[in-house]
């Protein structure tokens, strides 16, 4: 059922490439409505907010503080979960607190001999806007990994938008907002809440970035904000790729498969393996336990649409293709795995050992479960800290340093044909300096 | 000539909104050829490129191959320069690299007391294509400011393409490439060249990142190929804002405001102070230095259209008034800048006291000029070796440490409706493990 490719094949090189191939289509009806409604909540503000909330949602508000989810009813929602689900989100919550921790940037400066100070300032946004998808997609583990990277940050002001289709929420993502210590939460979503929270409205302040998936209108509406605010990368299908040795029980790996594969028709799970009889021991599991799986239509289309087994000629091929695909997730299921570690350059998130299974760093691990995707992990980083940080540099030159950069500055500056530029470099020159 | 606002007047908050907005523009037609190019190149190639770069550069070349620009034409082309400017680019390169070399970022990891270990593995991209502009607006510092950071970050292959309309090579920039090792420099340019980094053809690889200022069919084309490749921030007009208490020569802030004028009619210059006659005097200032600019026609534009000498009431609004204008240059041209540079916290550079002209920092200081415009401050920071390296997580759970998270991540992704990564998690714990 799954695909299987082998290394020796002569169009070995075609069908990998065919199976990698995914066009992100950016459809052209989609992105009128898309700009329409944001230029309308952008000149009508809260009304025409009001108004597609009204269409798309079926919520009707008379005011948009209406939709406004007050703190008293996240902290509710925080209360009713069951005990142990309470404490799994705590505790997960706490590990990725952790972890985001050691990733905060602070501003640095050095002096030069002659008194001239160079550094950086590093300063937390003012204001994010964090978008989190209503009905099934809702994942409170991703409010989780969106929201405390900010907040570790040092962002004051963290707001939510989700929609609430016919006035329906979501007490796990309610209650996760609460445990991340967000700010405000607003009962709206769509295009209408990314222009809310791109343009600002009376009700609703404007946000400095947008973070969190969405649909596809959200992510057209991401596209376009960009530039008025910040955004963080529009997410493609998820992906797991797998390095095995072929000693890790082939049910783990087959798992571990499925557990890419449920979340979507279009996610991507391969292994790669140098051992023939192991690919077949992983494709017996996978026949053997799809039926027990509660969404196995789900997983079936996507190991047989998209999903792979491979047969590779050693380890250090299965690193050269995995460089290849710089898939969002790899796990390096073999002895010794630091040692191919080494030789991995591009990669979202990297799964060492057997024990490292893809879920545990999907909750609780502590990284970010936010990754770059469909092969932008060559230039891409997991959501972190640091976007939601930004640095000023500091340029402080002394009356002494002014006298060695001025000439150089003017140098350059004639050689520009900016004159302004050489004039104010030559200001600060003493009288009777050669450049002067 | 230049506007005069001033803090009491009624009408003050709506003509400084007035004097900021600015609207980048999105010309339908330029998008619409832009993808026509993009989608040309992308199924033609190297045919495609070559009719492209007839048509609109007036240069016919057989190959690509013949439109490289050999590495020996920079180092000719660096031995060819005045002695004075080839020691001034030298030693404008060489602090930028000991300025952007305290950036590099390294990896890191921690171990936990059960023997899981998470981090980050930093690594440079591999591939990097910078555009820089052919004509009067191709400035060896931007050269020097893109590459050396992408040098310092470690990217083993760096091209750089730059269009020669009717063969025309800038030999300053070309000595800028040879200075800055950049490894390989192709005379294309326009959108067909962007199309060409970012999906290769048979005779250009395709980089993983384009970095580098462009006209407006280039910045199209940048936002179209971004997903396929990283891009850096589109700019914007070229901003200056100046705090000064009103002691600073009046005719070193009015150079000042003339040194970003020049750049173009659109580019900002705006003054704050808290003394009226200091504002008089500079406007006198700006009415005698401006008739011996080379470039007064710009400069008069610029100030006339978007420059601004504003009354504040005092040192503290001025430091509101530039948190809410997030200028891509600051200077603080006071005494104790240092207590003033505390309460900015959006700013791409900040030039401390009355020593740091903005020219200084534009060439040789050593930090970045390359910095967020348009209020884009707000969440991005000056280009630098960050942009270069991206990052991995790392996560090697140990056989403890899974016995640990996997009841949590099990727990959680029931929660969430997600039973083969619950079933993935379960699998790693011992038999016999309560959640097992």
């Amino acid at each position: 059922m799954i695909n299987r490719l082998d290394y020796r094949s002569p169009d070995f090189r075609s069908r990998l490439r065919t199976l990698l191939a995914f066009e992100a289509s950016q459809d052209a009806a989609i992105e009128n409505t898309t700009r329409d409604i944001l230029e309308d909540v952008r000149l009508r503000g809260d009304a025409a907010l009001l108004e597609y909330t009204r269409r798309f949602d079926r919520v009707a508000a008379d005011s948009v503080a209406e939709l406004e989810i007050p703190r008293a009813d996240l902290i509710a929602a925080r209360d009713s979960l069951p005990p142990d689900q309470r404490a799994a989100l705590e505790a997960a919550a706490e590990r990725i607190r952790v972890y985001h921790e050691k990733q905060r940037g602070e501003s640095w400066s050095y002096t030069e001999t002659d008194g001239t100070r160079l550094g950086q300032k590093i300063t937390p946004l003012d204001r994010v806007g964090l978008y989190v998808p209503g009905g099934k997609a809702a994942y409170p583990s991703s409010v989780l990994m969106n929201a405390i990277p900010a907040k570790v940050a040092g962002v004051p002001d963290l707001v939510i938008v989700t929609p609430t289709p016919d006035g329906q929420r979501n007490p796990l993502v309610l209650a996760a907002a609460a445990i991340a210590d967000v700010d405000r939460v607003w009962a709206i979503g769509g295009a209408q809440a990314v222009a809310a929270l791109a343009y600002g409205t009376a009700a609703i302040a404007p946000v400095d970035k947008i973070t969190g998936p969405g649909n596809a209108y959200v992510a057209a509406a991401k596209r376009r904000v960009f530039g008025t605010v910040g955004i963080d990368m529009i997410a493609g299908p998820s992906e797991i790729l797998i390095i095995c040795d072929g000693t890790t029980p082939a049910d783990w790996i087959a798992m571990d498969l499925f557990s890419q594969a449920e979340h979507d028709e279009l996610a991507q799970a391969i292994l790669l393996c140098p051992s023939a009889a192991y690919l077949d021991e992983v494709a017996a599991a996978i026949e053997r336990l799809l039926p027990t799986m509660p969404r196995a239509e789900i997983i079936r289309k996507s190991l047989s649409g998209r999903g792979a087994l491979i047969l590779v000629q050693d380890l250090e091929q299965a690193c050269a293709i995995a460089n290849d695909i710089a898939a969002e997730h790899l796990e390096i299921s073999t002895e010794n795995p630091e040692f191919w570690a080494d030789r991995i350059r591009h990669a979202g998130a990297m799964f060492l050992g057997r024990y490292s299974s893809e879920s545990l760093g999907d909750y609780c691990a502590g990284p970010n479960h936010v990754l770059p995707t469909s092969r932008t992990a060559r230039f891409s980083s997991p959501l972190g800290v640091y976007d939601f940080q930004k640095r000023s540099s500091i340029i402080q030159v002394s009356h002494a340093g002014a006298q060695t950069l001025g000439p150089l500055a003017a140098s350059l500056a004639d050689g520009e044909g900016l004159p302004a530029h050489a004039g104010s470099a030559r200001y600060r020159l003493e009288p009777g300096s050669s450049s002067s």
